[in-house]
């Protein structure tokens, strides 16, 4: 059990260089649980941002700076656990056009690490929560536009 | 319900200075959902660490500097969902334990902060395969220590 858990995980996190069929031999509820992982990290240490940026919560700029540096981290974490043989599974929520329209997947990711590379360098900058708004705000949308055409639940971010 | 969820996600992610009436609030499930998504992350990316580093699979530096980075952050994910309310779910496997000695829990996560900044300096520095592999058994050993105080399930790295 043991043996087969450290198996996949060497398969999963050794990156773009491994032929298909190798990770084709990676355990599809594993992944998705990895993905959702990842997932919920980010709303986790998103949401505080979001809606401290908004107002929502009293502003904490040490909180912000904390969560904005292990974003940069797990913006990078769930993409490659999105294997085309995990679609189908009941236990995901990811739309099947995910693995049919790999490039706007793609683009979608681009676009979500982009917006949090933007914030990341206003808050390294000392932005304030003025300054901090429209970067979270960008990130929550680029977090929405790919949920809206890959996900099957409602998840959104309230970025107004 | 993204109203709720956001909420939830504020509460969590702000540290340590919130009340513990306050954290009494966040459903249990997602706290729970959290952490484990923090313990599957690990695994994902420490696998392949300890696994190369034992010559289980071809050794790869720039993986294993990719990971090592992403595990500094991970390794601070998990714990501040481990809150006493979550104790007797269904959906867990940490024992009940873990709440009656906080301070042997705490021990076991600073344990593991400590080796993986080991093991970050083993990497940074440049470190081989030959200097990974005891950095990273290190890592692996402070995993199962806290398993076997705290787990109900046998989950445990091998590290030789």
């Amino acid at each position: 059990m043991n043996k087969q858990l450290l198996a996949v995980s060497v398969v999963l996190a050794l990156g773009g260089g491994i032929a298909a069929e190798v990770l084709a031999q990676a355990n599809p509820n594993q992944l998705i649980s990895q993905r959702k992982g990842a997932m919920n990290l980010q709303v986790k240490y998103f949401g505080p941002v979001l809606g401290m940026s908004l107002g929502r919560a009293p502003y904490d700029a040490k909180i912000v700076q904390r969560n904005v540096e292990y974003l940069t981290v797990l913006t990078q974490l769930p993409w490659d656990d999105f294997q085309p043989h995990t679609a189908g599974s009941p236990n995901t929520k990811a739309k099947e056009d995910l693995y049919k329209d790999v490039a706007k997947f793609k683009a979608g990711i681009d676009s979500l690490q982009g917006e949090v590379q933007k914030l990341a360098a206003v808050v390294k900058g000392g932005g304030d929560q003025n300054a901090v708004k429209p970067a979270a705000q960008a990130v929550g949308r680029a977090c929405n536009s790919c949920h809206e055409s890959f996900a099957t639940f409602e998840f959104r971010f309230r970025v107004e």
